[in-house]
């Protein structure tokens, strides 16, 4: 058994035991007695420690890191597929950064007026947001706490009871309880025979509505890829459409803001929304809003009014926002993934080979074929296995879980436990290694449970 | 020079290099010739730099964790004054967690059936919720993403436009925004003669509002302790009084929640609002949002819509959370300092020995004096400094910054630079010995620019 990984964790969390004396004796750190024994104790250890990950000698193994809490193995000891993972795998930079700046306020040292998150300096908060923008193409551009409190935001400030928007047919449910929560109504726009918004569908449905609420639709809001197929959606048909009728348009690229390039000016987008935890190596709750000169003051608005008793204005926060977002370690985490996703999204040609061929490996699997679109133009696929793994699972006494466990026991998770016939999956980050280990562990377990590969 | 905190970075920020390697290499961690050579030469950097923490030997330095992110050592070298950040500073088993839980969506992993945050048993964030229920006597609780955030849910559920909620003269902006941004207005409760909100002048106000709009106010939202006095304010009277008149109440706990005892049922609360960052010794953003049986459905109201083309519908997902809140490092961090949060609010009176006694060592200083309520009731608090060291920034060169400055060189940080007349601190968490040092060094940087120390 390798056990470097629980190692790693064992002395990294022997070296939190030892900073933790650092700040019981700040700032003097005169340690005394007992305090002076426990901190060599634990040098002690995590050196002992060092040995076993040296010659990955097993000793003895931590399981908890506090009370219940397990520790994580996911992404040091097995090739995860979960497609909602795979982005949001954080850079080493960004770990380090968890471990510096963990506490609440972190950010906040250094704040001074006019005391908004976005011009903090040091660390460079409002550097980073300015090159945000630039990145994204966009005028304006904050950091939130979520995707979908991107939604809430752009929700919040332009829709009224009443009102109506539009979202995919497979657009995210935290979409449509944004739009929801603001008092307004969602509807659908139909995917086309090939599983695509497109333009066409856009505007008979804004005719829809018009025709039967006597009113346009407030707000079009639509993924570049979904969630359900990873299909590539229309972007910049349905923005043109939606212009044409004077409806701004949501660019959701909870998917694609962070691994794939993405131009708002090009796209043509209102607003473009992204997702830290999806798709930019960051901790959750993070996401980015970003939008036009003209909407920005629309969306960032700031308080206007005034306490009745103390006469006291809050002017430079804004109402949307509620003030400050992200104000600690999940920001800074972000911030410091940048540079890597600035320079990973420029190797996406990279991923979509990576994808490629994993779909020829996989279909020379005997009845395995691709819901997806193909090509592919992400690397989050949805697979259809019915006519091959859920054959063996109608007669394995596992029935469908014996797929998720003979993948875990090759150290390959991230598939939903039980599911045989349709599966999502995303082979984002994977090394060309891991790309192959994959591909033979899924034609060895057809192989072991008698399905042909070519 | 002590480099002992600045190395024990240096040794966890290689160790995730170290973690790095495993996780390219991962699931067979067979590592090629340059993998190899970089994992060896880590483990000797580790090696070297635990010698160097032992011996306390200065070796090359490190500033930055990641591009322009400098490393933050102001718990492990510094007495932090800032009562924003007091509370929020993480234990060892919550720096441990983000190690481990870092990466976006890392609380999913066994995610199932029916797919919600409060529903995941592993790790165990529904055990977890339960107890937090139980911990602040309530029927039903939520982690949601900041106090702010918990606002929010609350006015969204509950206010529509043209209603009025009740905040304190000394609320939180925040609370204001978050009625605000519902579309709903505020109003102020005064302070009474004593800095201090009564049930009086809530009873006062709630007929006022009622006389001049001709309907009662929607909501009544009193911090317990607040941001600019850290005065205790009457809050069992004034939920009392709301309830008279059949207004919901909504207990602000952003500054007790987690450091001291709360009792909602106690306190008649109809809503308790915590914050991880400021109390709970969480990561931002992070907050508590509890409330009664009565109000539960209401504000974690699930959504009854249907996609008018896909037919589907979002039954278990909260509208006004929009679905899954805290999905990553920041909650199970939360969770991890769980036990010692629970165990701390039990030594409260202990912390307020410890304010108490520096209060009386600082008013041996001539011309200090206390702006927040005697005897405190909380570690937050306001001094005045106007006549004594506001006095010498009269004609000190660097102005107000000198007493910055000299709290600086002694390592004590956290107060506003600049700020000689009145300050806010507190001492929340530090220890007694720290305590000794602090009041000490007040009394050195009064003597040595010639104020008078009893």
């Amino acid at each position: 058994m390798d056990v470097r990984s629980q190692k790693t964790y064992e002395a990294l969390f022997a070296l939190e035991d030892l900073r933790e004396i650092l700040r019981e004796t700040s700032p003097t750190h005169e340690l005394n007695n007992e305090q002076s024994k426990r901190f060599h104790d634990i040098l002690q250890r995590v050196k002992k420690t060092l040995e076993e990950i040296e010659y990955n000698k097993s000793g003895s193994e931590i399981k908890y890191l506090a009370d219940r809490i397990e520790l994580r193995l996911r992404e040091e000891d097995h090739i995860n597929l979960n497609p909602i993972q795979a982005g949001g795998r954080l850079t080493p930079e960004a770990r380090k950064a968890l471990i510096a700046y963990g506490d609440g306020y972190s950010v906040c040292d250094h704040c001074l007026k006019p005391f908004r998150l976005d011009y903090i300096k040091r660390p460079p908060v409002q550097e980073f947001y300015s090159e945000l923008a630039d990145f994204l193409n966009m005028d304006a551009v904050r950091v939130v706490k979520g995707a979908r409190s991107g939604f809430q935001i752009v929700a919040n400030a332009l829709l009224d009871k009443g009102d109506t928007a539009l979202i995919a047919e497979v657009g995210h449910y935290s979409l449509a309880l944004a739009i929801e929560s603001a008092g307004a109504e969602w509807k659908e726009i139909s995917l086309d025979e090939n599983n695509i918004i497109t333009a066409e569908n856009t505007q008979k449905k804004i005719e829809e509505v018009k025709r039967d609420t006597g009113k346009l639709p407030k707000l079009i809001a639509i993924p570049h890829i979904d969630y359900t197929y990873g299909n590539e959606h229309k972007v910049k048909e349905i923005a043109d459409v939606a212009h044409e009728y004077d409806i701004p348009f949501l660019y959701n690229g909870a998917y694609t803001v962070g691994v794939m390039p993405v131009d708002g000016k090009e796209i043509g987008a209102d607003f473009i929304i992204g997702s830290g935890h999806k798709s930019m190596a960051s901790p959750a709750p993070t996401g980015v809003l970003a939008t036009t000169r003209e909407y920005a003051e629309k969306i960032f608005k700031t308080t206007s009014n005034r306490g009745d008793i103390s006469g006291r204005s809050f002017g430079i926060k804004e109402v949307y926002l509620l003030g400050c977002t992200v104000m600690g370690a999940p920001l800074i985490a972000m911030m410091a993934s940048f540079p890597r996703v600035k320079e990973r999204v420029k190797h996406w040609d990279q991923e979509l080979k990576k994808i490629e061929y994993f779909i020829k490996e996989f279909l020379n699997i005997e009845g395995n074929s691709i819901i997806s679109e193909l090509p592919r133009r992400h690397t989050f696929t949805k697979v259809d296995c019915t006519n091959s793994f859920d054959k063996v699972a109608q007669t394995h006494k596992k029935k469908g879980f014996f797929l998720y466990d003979e993948l875990d026991k090759r150290k390959i998770t991230g598939i939903f436990p039980g599911a045989t016939k349709q599966l999502k999956l995303s082979t984002y980050g994977l090394t060309w290694e891991q790309i192959k280990y994959l591909t033979e562990a899924f034609k060895d377990i057809a192989e072991k449970h008698g399905i042909t590969v070519k």
